[in-house]
């Protein structure tokens, strides 16, 4: 697609400085882009590439007032080419419609403007809303509902009994609605606990792949509105996580446990299970965390702990060879001194 | 299903306490329960909960004489509910038969009763044993074996050269039998080890949702009875797992490592290769296991030490800050000895 | 196959000691082979077994001169057996040429020799080199391209503009191309950034089972020449991995960060984005790695410090319990000097 920056401009709020009526149709990265391409600069030092860069346009930020090349000023530049990206380069909708080698079964329900790809297979029941995107190779459950506007990836795989919400996106190869892990020992053997509970993904929610979200034993597993979660993130049956909370790539998730609003829980951290992490709090990265966390709380290591403590047992940690050293001097010192008394 | 309570008091070997002939059509938590569904109290703090709930009945230890609902005397309620649980709520098998969209290749043995969902691939000389269910999406490799009574999940692979025995369950996106990872330097290149082993699954073994599980390199990859595993586990080549281990999310067993009978790993654990887990011993979450474990013992931290030591030198290191602020006072005091001197 | 020892010695550029007419088919370790199979000792301290050992030859370093079997005598035992092996049980092409359940979509350009398995389906435009195998259920998106001598197991999931090489192998499971996680905040809400690069993955590369790598979001996500990925492993968007480089299981790698040459990244190691990893490096299993590393360095622990100085720290937190003790007697004998005076 081909745009005027004048044009360009408009759609994302900004003020042109420099020849608007240049066309555009690419982006960029900013060392990237060339001609008829634009880019971006958020971080003010990367100012000094404005003299060199060969993009046609550079989105900046408002405290920029003029370039050697065409500028678009606004409030927050990578919001800005980010929304620039989306107009430039539109998402690529497969043909509507629903292939024909895709198995719908008895009773589903399918909105307006839905796509499903080959080899799809949608079992009893099931309803899918308008404009929803199904990729091939899709498992649908008996009786499980996606809301409409939903993008879901090629492999992935819900289970009977999971209710997803409207504007969902869900990449390939991610399980929704697989058993919880439960077993009661009795007489010296494992039993399983039957998992009967669902799964309840809202509004607005992106999973990433090879995600795996159990069913609840009881009742439900429920991601809440917006939640964004990055690849090979476990979730067990039965955990809440709160709106707008960030899970990023590989992080562990107990039974039972349960995340507020506005959460992030870094890389590879893991939870135990039964335990609330407050609102805002953040987890750091490999953190392993065994007891509840207050609302607005750092926390880090492992066992976690709140970040300033953990960061000034790491430096007393760091000074540890040298106080072994300095004791073994001082106990010299104080034998000197026993002996001459 | 509806049962009257004494009819479930007599399937899970339990005694009423109040009126037997109510009928109870469902389950549920004792704070969600409502009329007509039953529920369990297993942990004495919340046996206050038996004045408020709404269940039509509860079922707790032989401790309990009475209260204001009926109830099911059991020795062990969880276990009692649990199976409570498959009798109301009973699995949902799907239908029966071979789905005219899967991929029967030539020379394969389905027992009888066997189910396989669409677009399955059954590949040739593969065996199947009577009752196991197959759903959609699954491939199955040339010559590999699942017993009888099985439950494969949409989307698992199993490559040739499987044994998967009886009553085992594996859910989606789970793979089993793929190479394992094995390279051998030579004139500064890798060269690949071909994986020529195969995987045997014994008997009840449950495994989770992407899960990985690679084929020896020699010999085989070796899941004993009863074994439980939980999702995104990644089992190494020539890995053996003693009957009913139980290994939790996220969980890494290198190469050649042994894990003996009724051994806990938790989740994230990670093990070197080439060592052995004595049987009924138990490693931490998270922790990072580089020498072999005796049995009974449990180890915890990174690397993983004997859980009391573990403990111990946690316990000395919170105190770090307040030691290098005690030695520096003593050494302060020292010198105004030996000044005085 | 059978081969004579004569033969396959020469095939391997070995030396015969005994009767190189006998007649050898197949391969085992040294434990378990017997009548008719070849097996080998690449480590002295396993040389004892040469005297009872049941195969009927054993390929040995050139150290070793005689033995009650027949010997192949080569430099390096474990790679000399490791071809034999390659001979002796050659890798099973799926039958040739396209199943007839395959989809094909129009534009897509199909090399000589190429292999389709049931229910692949293969995207408009996307182009498939000489010789590659593709295995049933794997989905290939629009316009991706994939070189010769390939293979790519049952459901893998490469999706649009990902550009792989020639005589790579990607195992199942694994997706490649889902979106990069980013996200940005804008007046209290997480907007999605297109993410509209791609990934690129060069010749003789090997990725294990359900590993994700994310497309770039802008440029490309690039794995280089010769790279080996193991299970359960997560690239970011943007991600670049030096050639020969050994990724490890359950290793997450976070986005633009960049790993050099023949660098070894150990199981479950988490990388922070945007830093470096130097040639040859070698990151410890279980790594916290926050910071650049430079090149030919060993880093290990939580955070990952150079590894003689994670050591060092590892052996006084180990005598920290003991340096609690000390300076409490230390205490006690200077308050005793203090009384004193």
């Amino acid at each position: 697609m081909k745009k005027s920056l004048r044009e360009i401009a408009e759609l994302i709020g900004g003020e042109v400085v420099g020849n608007g009526s240049i066309e555009i149709e690419g982006v960029a990265g900013i060392e990237e882009a060339g001609k008829g391409e634009i880019t971006f600069i958020s971080d003010k030092k990367h100012l000094f590439l404005l003299e060199t860069t060969q993009a046609s346009a550079v989105i900046v930020s408002c405290e920029i007032k003029k370039a050697r090349v065409p500028l678009i000023r606004v409030e927050n530049p990578y919001f800005g080419f980010s929304q620039v990206t989306r107009i430039l380069v539109p998402y690529q909708k497969p043909t509507e419609g629903i292939h024909p080698s895709a198995i719908i079964s008895e009773g589903v329900d399918l909105g307006k403007g839905v796509s499903i790809g080959a080899r799809s297979v949608i079992e009893e029941k099931a309803k899918i809303g308008d404009n929803t995107i199904i990729y091939p190779l899709v498992y649908l459950g008996k009786g499980s509902r996606i809301g409409r506007d939903c993008i879901i990836y090629p492999q992935v795989m819900i289970r009977e009994g999971v209710e997803i919400g409207d504007r969902v996106i869900i990449h390939s190869g991610t399980v929704v609605g697989s058993d919880g892990f439960g077993y009661i020992p009795h007489e010296g053997k494992q039993y399983k606990v039957p998992q009967i509970g669902k799964v309840v993904i809202e509004n607005d929610v992106e999973i990433g792949a090879n995600v795996t979200i159990d069913r609840a034993t009881l009742g439900k597993t429920w991601i809440k509105k917006g939640v964004k979660i990055d690849n090979l993130v476990q979730i067990a049956h039965n955990v809440v996580i709160g709106e707008d909370s960030i899970i990023v790539a590989q992080v562990g998730i107990s039974g039972s446990t349960e995340i507020g609003k506005g959460v992030t829980l870094a890389g590879q951290a893991g939870l135990a299970g039964h335990i609330r992490i407050g609102d805002k709090a953040i987890v750091g990265a490999q953190a392993g965390v065994t007891k509840s966390v207050p609302p607005n709380t750092i926390v880090s290591g492992y066992p976690a702990r709140p970040h300033t403590q953990a960061k000034r047992i790491e430096a007393s940690i760091l000074r540890l060879p040298e106080l072994h050293k300095l004791v073994r001097e001082l106990k010299k010192r104080l034998e000197e001194l026993e002996k001459k008394r």
